[in-house]
């Protein structure tokens, strides 16, 4: 409990490096950035770690371990970036927690006989730039160069941002670690979903994280005039498209952990006396098991089609963004589930909708994760909140994982 | 037929009073307007009318009566404006064949016993500016001043428009007109809709102009990462509105001669990630039948409410525009039908779904209407068109009502 007070109390201080306005805005290589950093590497020189900046931006504590596996390196990480008017806890709760972690661990001279980091990425939340997880890839090696030319809403170049941060454009392939002296990747986050709030539970073990895919779905009908074409031979694309979206949620709701919704939806012509003749929506599917959201997919795109059939329409699909899911490690997992049980009495598992650096970090080496119950399953708002209880927990459950890695 | 080919030629040397671009612009008191005015004059005359500019800017043709209802007037009219980039038949075919029905019905020095008179009234679009149907509203002496307070694009008032034009804004209130000397009113257009061509017909009585109105409902749910809030408790304000939307045609199917239309859709916060929080549709319902209309409405606020429910939702309902139906009169109503039958050999009554002059007429006489076949049922675009055949059984058919009055 005492850990968790300190951990909100570091979130309060770190939440005023943001730009002014609601919530927190910490985008990557920024002022507010550096002033975060500033006291990150505070909090990782209290836990004993020695600290840098590394090329691509990460900011790295290290407390180099004292036994058989001292070449060997577990990595705790998060990220400190903010969208903007965001929380104070999306991303930077991770790196506060690790930190205390460490310090909880190898408190009173135990020093562990692994080295062990913590890392707080630069950008998870891809809002400065059009891409993410530059400090992940780059440890894994698989960054894509291209992405430096990339330019912010003032023109400056991710290359520039970096180098002006203090980074190293030009030596970040040299970031690339073993994964033979890699132990593996743990990140603590925030749920940001209801599932831990409904259980009345401090802290989940996550199963993996989803595989995500988006679609776009187009139905091509026939307008007309709202008052002179009868029902009977109406080929409405807006008709069609709800009948599907209404099915989507249907079957979705028979499959475990998987999750499809439709967010967005444009209609032409668009007027209210005008039979819609082009409809289009996205169909965004995610889930653990990739087997089950290609099926799912498959048959949402059968049934889109029997649709549009009935309704006289036209349809197209195109699928615009595709991910695989990534499993957590089944020995992290037990580990985490034993420390879990054994501070709150009993464990919970879940999937990870959402994407984090431990989706990066999976090309590397096994990944575990932590998620923390937060106030009313919200995130990227002002209102994202966790308490000092239950990132006590977390930080008390990933002390003992460490222990017993 | 010979008649439908003069039609055909007028309507193609009349297309050219338009702006450039495609298809046919021609807004109210422009330069256009002005030039197919000129146009409108010359087929007057030949029908052996005078020809005169009224108050409000419309352009009348009077053949006076001879007999002993010549101080009672019988009105054929339409209007001469078109929507930006329309066809050439939407309002200016009503006026050139009714031109064409009087010279047709009065030829040979046979006289008739009341007044005629053929209106093309100015605007009934209402593209220029916010408000139409000035000219039937002044005979009616139903005109909103304030109307003429309202500015175009380039910030150029109605009144001042119409003063220019030659018009006589003051002298508006003056062209109100008895409706005891009005023995009626007969509009000829496009049919706007399908049913013609599906029954092979060229000509169809209308039974009644649709009431309309127009609601936005909007369903209140609750917004979350898509990954993270799972499918079950999930409040999507979409998925709620796609039911609705799909059960809106499924019962308007069920009722002869209602239409119900979702044309619009927005969606807050709209993102391919975020659950839809905030979604607003338009709800357009038009039928003939006014008990009708508002029962199918409650219907459906009655289904929409218990799907709100059912999802976790609030909505709330407003109506946004309402128009009673107005009947065509009986007598005339089997007069037309009586010189179809005589013409065409068959009759089809149809109603309304669009609103016409005949709407603004109907306050102060009774009204009849014909509509025209038109080609894949399309208006309001370059390629709207109604063939020369089927415009010369128009004009038949309105001349031989003219003669039976």
């Amino acid at each position: 409990m005492e850990t968790g007070l300190t951990a909100e109390n570091r979130l309060i201080e770190i939440a005023e490096c943001s730009l002014p306005g609601d919530g927190v805005t910490r985008f990557p290589f920024t002022d507010e950035h550096s002033r975060a950093n500033h006291l990150i590497a505070k909090w990782m020189r209290q836990a004993g770690m020695e600290v840098w900046l590394d090329a691509a931006g990460t900011l790295i504590g290290r407390l180099a371990g004292q036994g058989a596996r001292a070449s060997q390196t577990f990595i705790l990480g998060s990220h400190q970036d903010s969208v903007l008017n965001g929380g104070g806890f999306d991303g930077i709760m991770g790196v506060a927690l690790a930190c205390l972690a460490v310090e909880q661990a190898f408190a009173e001279g135990t020093e562990p006989d692994f080295s062990i980091e913590v890392h707080a990425y630069a950008d998870e939340e891809g809002v400065r730039f059009p891409t993410a997880l530059l400090g992940p890839r780059a440890l894994v090696g698989s960054y894509d160069p291209q992405v430096f030319k990339m330019r912010d809403n003032d023109n400056v170049s991710l290359k520039d941002a970096l180098a002006a941060f203090g980074g190293k454009p030009g030596a970040i392939h040299s970031l690339k670690r073993n994964p033979d002296d890699t132990l593996g990747y743990l990140e603590m986050h925030i749920e940001q979903g209801p599932v831990l709030e409904r259980e009345n539970l401090a802290v989940g073990v996550v199963t993996g994280i989803c595989g995500i895919e988006r679609n776009t779905l187009t139905l091509h009908g026939k307008t007309g005039h709202a008052g002179t074409v009868p029902m009977q031979g109406r080929r409405d694309a807006l008709v069609a498209a709800a009948r599907i979206i209404f099915e989507i949620q249907k079957e979705a709701k028979k499959l475990e952990d998987l999750r499809a919704t439709t967010g967005t939806l444009s209609i032409l012509p668009g007027a209210v006396n005008q039979i819609p003749e082009i409809v289009s929506f996205s169909l965004e599917i995610r889930s653990p098991d990739d087997a089950g959201r290609n099926g799912f997919r498959s048959f949402m795109i059968d049934y889109a089609n029997s649709i549009a059939e009935e309704q006289g329409c036209r349809i197209t699909v195109e699928q615009t963004y595709e991910q695989p899911a990534q499993d957590c490690d089944t020995r992290f997992r037990t580990l985490l589930e034993a420390a879990s049980t054994s501070i709150q009495g009993r464990s919970i598992s879940l999937p990870s909708g959402a994407t984090h650096d431990a989706s990066a970090m999976a090309a590397l080496c096994p990944i575990g994760m932590l998620f923390v119950r937060c106030r009313d399953g919200v995130s990227h708002v002002p209102e994202e909140y966790a308490s000092p209880e239950d990132m006590g927990q977390a930080i008390e459950i990933a002390a003992r994982f460490l222990r017993t890695l």
